[in-house]
This record gives C-alpha cells, sequence and structure tokens, in this order.
C-alpha cells in the first residue's frame, strides 16, 4: 500500500517533486493540480492526469499527502491554510522573517481539519535549519554561520533582467574563501556582508546597450548588490544558454564551540550541501518528509509541524528497527 | 527551575559531562557515582558530592537524568537496564553490531519502570548516524561514506603497547585524500578498508629493543593493521608526551545521490566533525540529548529512544516558537 501523493503547481519544484516520487517506492503520485487551463499542463507521466485545482476537494479521500509547490511571496501565505482543512500538506514557504505567522495560520487551519500541515521544508529553510539547531543544541558556547552558494540566486538573476537594455542574466552567489576558511579554523569572527559572499553575474546586453551604464546599475542596486562586491561579465546569448543554463546551488552551515572546564578545547561541525539542481534537491527533502507527514497522520497527529519537530526516523522508508540495525 | 543530573562513572567521559553541563544554565550536576572508593575520586566541581554506586537508589527522586559513561563492552550492557528500572537514563553505548539487542533489553526495563532510556548517543553512533539517515531519506537513489578521522584510536594504540618492547604509543586514522575527494566529486566508488584509511603510529621503544620487529609486528597484526597502509615512528617519551598527549578526532560522513527524471543531477551532501576532543564532544551531544530525555519523560514517553527517534527540538533549551523564529 502506497502513499499516496498530489502535487499542487507545476513549475520547477513541481516538477521536482514528480521525479522524486519516482524514486521512492513506497510513493505514488495520483495527480497534479493547476490554477492553469490543465490541457496545457504537460507532466512526464503520460499516465497521470492534471486537474484544476477548483477540482481538488473531490480527492479528499484519494490524497494522502498534498504537496503545495507554489511560491511563498502570495501563494503558499494563502494555499497552504486553506488546503490544510482538508488534507495533509507540505510546503516550502521561505520567507524566513514570516515563519512564525505562517506556522500559526497552518496550524490553526490543520487543527480544525484534524490534519498535519509540515512548512518551510527543503534546504533552507530545512536541512540547513536542522544543522544550525543540531549544532548549537551540542556546542551552546559557540558561534555558527550559513554560506550560500555557488548557486543561481533567481531573485537577483530577475532585478538583473529588469535593467533597461539587459536582454537575460544569471547571478550566482558565491562564498568568499577567506571568511570559510577563517570560521572553519575555529574563529568566530563578525563579517560584514561583503566580507561573506560575493556575487557574479553573467549579462547579455541588447546590441548598442550601454554597458557601462548597466553595469554601475547592478553594483549599486541597493538591497541586492550594493552591500557586496559584484563582478559583472558581458557574455553572448548563445553562451548564457551553454554555460548558464543550469539552476545549481549549495552552502555550508558551519558552527564552532568550545568545550573543557576553562573552554580550552575547540570544536568545528561542517554541514555542506552541493546541488545540481535546487528544485530538484528541495523536492527531494519535501517527498521525505511528506512520508514523515503521512505517519505522523496515521498516527493520530494534528496541526503544523516543522523539520524541527519530526523525529528523523519518520523520513525514512524503514522501520525504526531496521535503522537502527543498519545506520545507528 | 533546571534539570538534575547524575553521572555514572568518572573518566575521560565522566569529565567532559561535568564540564558541558556547565555550558547549559538549565542543568544541574547533583552527584557523581562510582564502582570506586568515593573518597578517591577528585571531581571539577569542589562542592559536588561523589558517592558510591551502591547508593544510587536514594537518589531516586533526587535526579531527573543518569548520564551512564561506563564502556560498552561490560558496563553498559549491564548497567543501562539495570538503572533504566529507576531512572531515565542516557548512554553512548558504541558497539555498532550489538545495538539491536541493547535496544531491546534497555526498552524492557525502562517500560517496566516507566521511564524514558536514550542509548548509543555521541558522534559515532549519534550525529553521524542521524546525517546517514537524514541523507539518505532525501538521497534514496545514493550511496553514502563515513570516514574517521584525523583523529586518536584508543583500541589501536593500546593493541601497540601490548607489543613487546613497546614503552607507549599513540594511534591516529587519518582518512585518505584521494577517496575523500573521489566521494565529494559525485561518484561511487567500491573501496576496500586499505584505500579508505591509513594508520599512523607513534611508538615509543624500550631502550635496546629492535625496532624492525616491533614495526613488522604491528603492520601485520590481523584485524588491527594488517588491511591498511601503516607508519611507523619511533619517537621519544617526552615528544610523545609533547606533541601526542590530546585525543582529538573527527570524521566525514558524506553521500552523494542522483535525482533528475533520468537522474541526470547529482547531489552531494557532506557532513564533517574535526574535534580537539573526542570524549567532551561525546559529552556535549549525550547533555543535549538528557534534555530531550528529560522532555520525553515529563511527556510521560517510556522506553528506549535513540537519535533516530528523537524531535530535534526536544535537543534545545529554547521553546519550539523560539527555534522558528531564530533557526529555522
Amino acid at each position: 500500500m502506497s502513499i499516496k501523493i498530489g502535487i499542487v503547481g507545476y513549475g520547477n519544484l513541481g516538477r521536482g517533486i514528480e521525479c522524486s516520487i519516482k524514486q521512492n517506492e513506497d510513493m505514488e503520485l495520483v495527480a497534479v493540480f493547476t490554477r492553469r487551463n490543465p490541457d496545457t499542463v504537460k507532466i512526464l507521466h503520460k499516465n497521470i492526469p492534471v486537474y484544476h485545482i477548483d477540482n481538488i476537494l473531490e480527492f479528499k479521500d484519494k490524497i494522502d499527502v498534498l504537496i503545495l509547490c507554489g511560491g511563498s511571496a502570495t501563494d503558499l501565505p494563502v494555499q497552504t491554510p486553506e488546503l490544510a482543512k482538508n488534507f495533509t500538506v507540505i510546503d516550502s514557504f521561505d520567507t524566513h522573517a514570516k515563519i512564525p505567522e505562517h506556522f500559526a495560520n497552518v496550524d490553526a487551519a490543520a487543527k480544525l481539519g484534524s490534519n498535519v500541515a509540515v512548512i518551510s521544508c527543503g534546504w533552507d529553510p530545512g536541512m540547513f535549519s536542522l544543522n544550525r539547531l543540531y549544532a548549537s543544541a551540542v556546542l551552546p558556547s559557540g558561534k555558527d554561520y550559513t554560506f550560500w552558494g555557488k548557486g543561481v540566486s533567481q531573485g537577483h538573476s530577475d532585478a538583473i533582467r529588469r535593467i533597461d537594455g539587459v536582454l537575460d542574466a544569471k547571478q550566482y552567489t558565491i562564498p568568499v574563501d577567506a571568511a570559510l576558511n577563517a570560521v572553519r579554523s575555529g574563529e568566530t569572527p563578525e563579517f560584514t556582508t561583503r566580507e561573506k559572499h560575493l556575487r557574479e553575474c553573467f549579462v547579455v546586453a541588447e546590441e548598442g546597450a550601454d554597458k557601462a551604464k548597466i553595469e554601475e546599475e547592478i553594483k549599486t542596486m541597493p538591497n541586492y548588490f550594493a552591500d557586496y562586491n559584484t563582478v559583472v561579465h558581458f557574455i553572448s546569448l548563445e553562451e548564457l544558454r551553454k554555460n548558464h543554463s543550469g539552476i545549481p546551488h549549495g552552502g555550508f552551515v558551519i558552527r564552532s564551540g568550545k568545550t573543557g572546564w576553562e573552554n580550552e578545547n575547540t570544536h568545528v561541525i561542517e554541514y555542506s550541501l552541493k546541488l545540481d539542481s535546487n528544485p530538484e534537491f528541495t523536492s527531494s527533502v519535501i517527498v521525505a518528509y511528506a512520508r514523515a507527514a503521512y505517519k505522523l497522520k496515521k498516527e493520530g497527529a494534528t496541526g503544523c509541524k516543522t523539520v524541527f519537530d519530526i523525529p528523523p526516523a519518520y523520513l525514512s522508508a524503514k522501520t525504526p528497527q531496521e535503522l537502527y540495525k543498519e545506520m545507528l
């Protein structure tokens, strides 16, 4: 008996979820739901239906976990609580500052429907959060650092594309090696924004555009680039497509801390990810937590949960006894 | 109101626990229990009593969590189930192959006493196990590798010391860089024992001892050294004391896996530890899980638990709401 999954929203993340389900033998994709005309949405599976989101309540008893693949800005704040009234749901809400508010809304809705809802699942928030928590609990006398990259920042790439004279662009966030190495050595420095990450931009300009002006506009853009050292490369559209079409990402969570009667010993805990595809890895994390949501719901749990609240064993298709034997 | 801790057994680990409790403001050391004559056991705190283990039942209502610091070979298989009948306990049982048996014994005893017992806590088993589990759940189509070191292996050092003509010795286990780098690149090679780790030995020989014979005896010792590339250095006792008196350790858990419709994307998850003091870091992990054991017991949980069964938030002194806000 497999876990029946529905996907809500079919972009990069929805497609990643579809791929990930194929790798998990205890799971089965039942349907994809979209706000678009379902006839226009082509998914990878030939034999799995796509429905309009308006029909979703018909699936209330046919789906164990709904995976919500919308955006954090406007989709999830509405969709997650709304759907949690009728389904066990999971989302990847990633606006860190608004997590407490989202949690409260989703928790109330999920309890109303006696459902489980897992929010803010992926790698940051998600696996990185877990590593910040474990490391800080284990080394209370210490400090942790999160570095992102090397990877594509969609928001920063979009910001460049909105500049006059820019045809297309891709922006990479890159951790500064000197900062990484200082933290790895067990030091606990205070960094400025500029000292932690640099930004590298590959820009395709329109013919005849003023490249110097574009570069200046990028480098001085408040919030996005002004606080960073930014490198701008102008390249051809062909080169952009050939060398910069992927969406890799990754990063590091490093905590160093002291132990001993006089804090005489130093320890460094480092967790890192090197990802070919940001949305596919995020999807893989979400699918593992969808399994956990299913198990929690079967046990009678209700309300909102995060990666902090879920016992690790719930993520695995193996039984606890198998895990003790094989992995502990 | 702080969590009242008792320590059973006072060697390197017990001393590490004592130091770690000092760093956690919500905890308080009540007493140390020993099989030795308590008058001969000097602990770091001046004002905390040491009792003979025979008196421990008098503390049944005065201690929230007993931390058991005995060895896995003979102490813990007896002590953990015995004490779990009367106390919430935690141990660092690390004989991987015997964990299922230990779990079953401790589970039965803890349930008999309506207590919580956490076993096999530390970094391997412990934090490394968690990382194997999380990584394998997230990347089901992949393979993981555990490397240990650079660090001191107590068992191997002891084995060298038993050789005729050896006064003292220290053995370091070192991961082979080529193997680490192959795994980090996303390859999933099969390694022989020799290809993953090498062993470096610092040996103090008795005056006039046959060094060539000692070296040969080390390198051909079955189980301990014969399957490894082993380097032997003969040094003076002064040099051993000066440069090799620490007990550093560490290691790496690396999993690479594929995602995508045709498994076209590769991801690498790496967790590493660089530890100045193996027993103090192990202690720090145990103390965080002692907090979790306390919370579980307060909720009415009973029976044996491992790091796989405990929600990460239980390790922290912060509330879940604080954690969502600050770390998620």
